[in-house]
Order: C-alpha cells, then sequence, then structure tokens
C-alpha cells in the first residue's frame, strides 16, 4: 500500500530532489509534480528528470496532489504556503522538511485554515546545494522527526510516517519545542560555531588567508565543510530558532570560558577529564549507526 | 641517495608507527630501530613488525642512529631527550613530531646541548590512537613543517626535508613562534572548540544523551571526530601553546559574540554575509588538495 499517489514537491534544491530520487526509486507509480521559483532550477529540474510533471506556478503543482511538501527555506514557507491555499484539494496533506519547527508550524496553520498539516524534519543533508546535488539514498538510516500538533489527524501522521519509511528514513514523533531544543545542539549551534571560526581563521593578519588553507588538514578543514551549507537556509534557521539557540550558545560560551581559564591557569587535569568524556560519544554515534566508523572520514589518503 | 641508513623511533603511536610504516614502504634499506615507554606499545610493536629493533630503553634505540625522532606528547618531549643524552651519537639529528613547536625547540636544546636539533610538525594525523591505528600513507600530500633556529645546518635541515619528502609529504620551513601561531588557528582553536561543544552537549537537563547522540547527523557528528583524538596528547599541546591558543580564543569569542548580537536582534544581512564568505575558503582547501571534495566527507548513505 502506497501512503500517497500524487505528491508535490515545492523546492528542488537538494532534499526537495532528493525526496523525488527516493520517491522514484521507492515508490515508482507515485506521480511527482514540482515547482521551484528559481527559473533555471525548474529548466535544471526537466533536464534531470526529476518529476513528472514540472509546472510553472506552485499552485498548478499542488492541484492535483494528496501530499505536498515544502522543500523552502524555513523564512519562505508561510508565503508559499499562501500561495498554494486556493489550488489545494481540501483532503490533502501538507508537509515541509524545515530545519526549525515551532515557528514553521505556526506559519503554516496560519496559511492554510483547515488543511491537515505533519510538519517534518529529516535530520540529513550534505554541504551543497542545488537539484544536481541530491540523491535517492540521502535518508537512509536517517531520522525524520515530525513535530504534529496535539489535535493532528492520527492517520495523516501514520500516512507521513510510512513516507518517509518508504524513502528509507527511520521516523521520530516529537513535540515541536522539544525539536527545536534538540537541534538547536545538535545541528545549529556547531553550525553557528562552525561558520564563526571558518570568519574568524580568514580574518586574522598575521597569519593569511593562503596559510590557513594550507595547513588545513589539523582540524580545521573538518569546520569549513558544514560552514559550506546554504547560507538562506542557515540565516532563516538561526532567526527561526532564535530563543533555543541563543540558550545553548549561552552554555557553550560559559564551557569556552572555562576552558580558556583551564589553560591560562594551567590546569592540565581539567582539560584531559574533558578530552576523555568526549571521546565516548563518538563512540556512540559510531555504534548507533549515525557516522561512519572509518578514521578521519574514510578520506582517501593514497 | 637516502638522507639517513639507522632511524631511530621514540614513541610507536599513531604518528610513530605511520612514520615506521612508511618507511619500511619507501626506504626498505633504511635500518629502524624504535622504543615506547609503554610495554603493552612495545609488545604489539612487536607483532605488528613496525621496526627492525624494538629494544626496552629509549638510549639503546638511539645508539647506533643516524636520525631520531622523537613521538611523544609534548609535554613529555624534554624528558624523553634527557632519558637519551648519554647514548646519542655526537653526529645524530635529533627531530620530533610535535604539535607546537617554540617550547619544545628550547626543551630539545636544553636536553640535548650541541647536538643537531631539526623540529618538525607533520600536519595529518586521525581521531585514533596507538601503533595499530597507523598507516603508511597517512602523510602523503599533506605538509610538513619544520622550524629549525636560526643557526641550524642547513645541511642537517636538508636531510630532514629530504626524510620527509621520501615518506610522501610537502616540506615547509617556517619561524617556531609563527608556526605556533598559524597551528592554533588551523589546529588547536578547531580542537578546543569541538571538546567544548561536545562536552557541552553531554551536559544538558532538557535534551538528552541519548537525543543528541541519535540526531547528530545534523551537524554534531562532524565535531565528535576530532573531539575523539587523544586526551594526553591536546591537554599538552594547549599547555604549551598556550599564549597563541588564548589569542586565537579571544578573537572566536569576540566574533562569536558578534553573530550572537544578531541573531538577537535579527540582523539576516550580517548571518548571510558571514555564510556566503566562509563557502569560499572551503572551495580552496578542496582546490588545494588539503579534503576531499566528495559531500558529506563521502560518507557512504547506501
Amino acid at each position: 500500500m502506497l501512503p500517497f499517489a500524487r505528491v508535490a514537491i515545492l523546492g528542488l534544491g537538494l532534499i526537495g530532489s532528493s525526496i523525488a530520487r527516493a520517491v522514484r526509486q521507492s515508490m515508482p507509480t507515485v506521480h511527482l509534480s514540482g515547482y521551484d521559483a528559481d527559473p533555471a532550477v525548474r529548466a535544471r529540474a526537466v533536464e534531470l528528470d526529476l518529476v513528472d510533471e514540472l509546472t510553472d506556478t506552485p499552485g498548478a503543482a499542488v492541484m492535483d496532489a494528496d501530499f505536498v511538501i515544502l522543500c523552502v527555506p524555513v523564512g519562505a514557507m508561510g508565503a508559499v504556503a499562501a500561495s498554494i491555499a486556493a489550488d489545494l484539494p481540501a483532503d490533502a496533506i501538507v508537509s515541509d522538511v524545515g530545519s526549525s519547527k515551532a515557528g514553521v508550524a505556526k506559519a503554516l496553520a496560519e496559511a492554510l485554515p483547515g488543511i491537515a498539516i505533519v510538519p517534518a524534519h529529516p535530520v540529513a543533508g550534505t554541504e551543497n546545494s542545488g537539484p544536481d546535488a541530491g540523491f535517492a539514498s540521502l535518508f537512509n538510516g536517517r531520522w525524520c522527526i515530525l513535530t504534529p500538533a496535539g489535535d493532528a489527524d492520527p492517520a495523516a501522521v501514520m500516512r507521513v510516517s510510512t513516507f518517509w519509511e518508504r524513502i528509507g528514513a527511520r521516523v521520530d514523533i516529537m513535540d515541536a519545542a522539544h525539536h527545536d531544543l534538540v537541534l538547536a545542539v545538535t545541528s545549529h549551534l556547531p553550525h553557528l560555531i562552525a561558520y564563526t571560526i571558518v570568519g574568524t581563521a580568514s580574518d586574522l593578519e598575521e597569519v593569511t588567508q593562503h596559510e590557513v588553507i594550507k595547513y588545513s588538514a589539523g582540524g580545521f578543514r573538518d569546520f569549513t565543510r558544514i560552514a559550506a551549507s546554504d547560507p538562506t537556509m542557515w540565516r532563516d534557521v538561526f532567526l527561526a530558532n532564535k530563543g533555543a539557540v541563543l540558550e545553548m550558545l549561552q552554555r557553550f560560551s560559559e564551557d569556552l570560558t572555562a576552558l580558556q581559564r583551564a589553560i591560562r591557569w594551567g590546569d592540565g587535569d581539567a582539560l584531559f577529564d574533558l578530552f576523555t568524556r568526549t571521546r565516548a560519544i563518538r563512540r556512540s554515534i559510531i555504534e548507533q549507526g549515525q557516522d561512519d566508523a572509518r578514521p578521519d572520514f574514510g578520506r582517501v589518503h593514497d
């Protein structure tokens, strides 16, 4: 049993185009329609044959759909939802893939009164953007978190859950506010810190940018990967999840200050204790299949 | 022409054992002797056949060597150098692989008066430690920075340079103080920040450690890799390179505070500008062969 027969994807970047490819692979009889606000992306989507029907307006993409997924930056969710309100079938289910959930849920509910909405966040991605960056196996083994409102229709939640499982993901259900707190620490704070350190390193006077790049294999290069992520998407995430991000940032700053003090006063034991504790977390992440065990991310050394 | 005929490696962890393996591969006629303070590592080195002659004391390893490389945490360099002073041939060249250089150069010069010393730092490594973690191609294409004193014998510097090139590295020569500043930003600060954020994440009350691990694919897992590095090595690095690390940490904190303010006041343009600028650095690192271009570090998604 397929959870949906006609799926519309609005936004055909990394995530939207990965969903399209994954649906093609795992549910080939599903009809796919798609739209992107950028004409160049629409043209590329046709060349890549991402969907069965590429439309010139968002409304045209959704008019016969039973499932609509908004794959746009979180700051654009409300406007895109409003743009399909007039054409959306009354029994269609609407979802999204935004990295923050409380604000998006509110924006979707306001733009689409009476429509079944099941917000979702697949915790998966790469540093690349655009329709060429997507691939069908992106969601394999990754978690997709659904954050339905308390009064959501359980049947709608079940169908969205089945959809994500069919394209390879594992599904969790969580309160939107708790999601935003969890992701603030596992995703938003890491991105913010990576962006900051890459910025700091490129602004030095005594050390040239050429040197920073040349000797990046000492650790810096690992930060540059996530600091190459899509700027619009991430600007929106930080603005949308402001409260939780600022809370986590405050805790991080306090911990960093404590370490700074340990270095200044030569407290080697405090450093050693923390550095020992952090190893165990890495081990658990690998054991639970959320990262690759090969050392150095399996980078090629030959 | 081989730069050295008899090489002694003191410390057979990730770096020492990688050097041994690389020498075996690229200069098979070189005689290798080795020592490690840990009896378990010595036993394992015999099983792995890392060196031709595994000795029970550091002095015995160096007594016939023309090149001695200290591959121990930077805090142990002075003591290890002192332990070989009586047995070291007068014409042997001594080097090391420490991640900070000014302090190590001073410790070696004090412990080994009259000996030719050419400090070195191969900017390469993985998150794994110990004799089993090493591999022959670790240094391929990576930079090895030599920091000889101003009055060092140019012939000695040239031989050490040739040694590193023969095992795959590219060689640079730099002032020790400048090295410590450059590496503070490209290696020490990233490690410190990675250790901090992993510690922060594991200390939360509202978000469980289980959740942090489960949803780590959102970015957090990239930090855990370098936060799994050897605790003793890194404690010593931060204590040895205190001045430069504190300076870089101060700049990072200022930049992070500025971003925190931009988030609090909803200044999306400031966020977008930084996030756009950092992408270019990533591109340069890949172009210069210091990282892998495959998205998501080439992690397996199937």
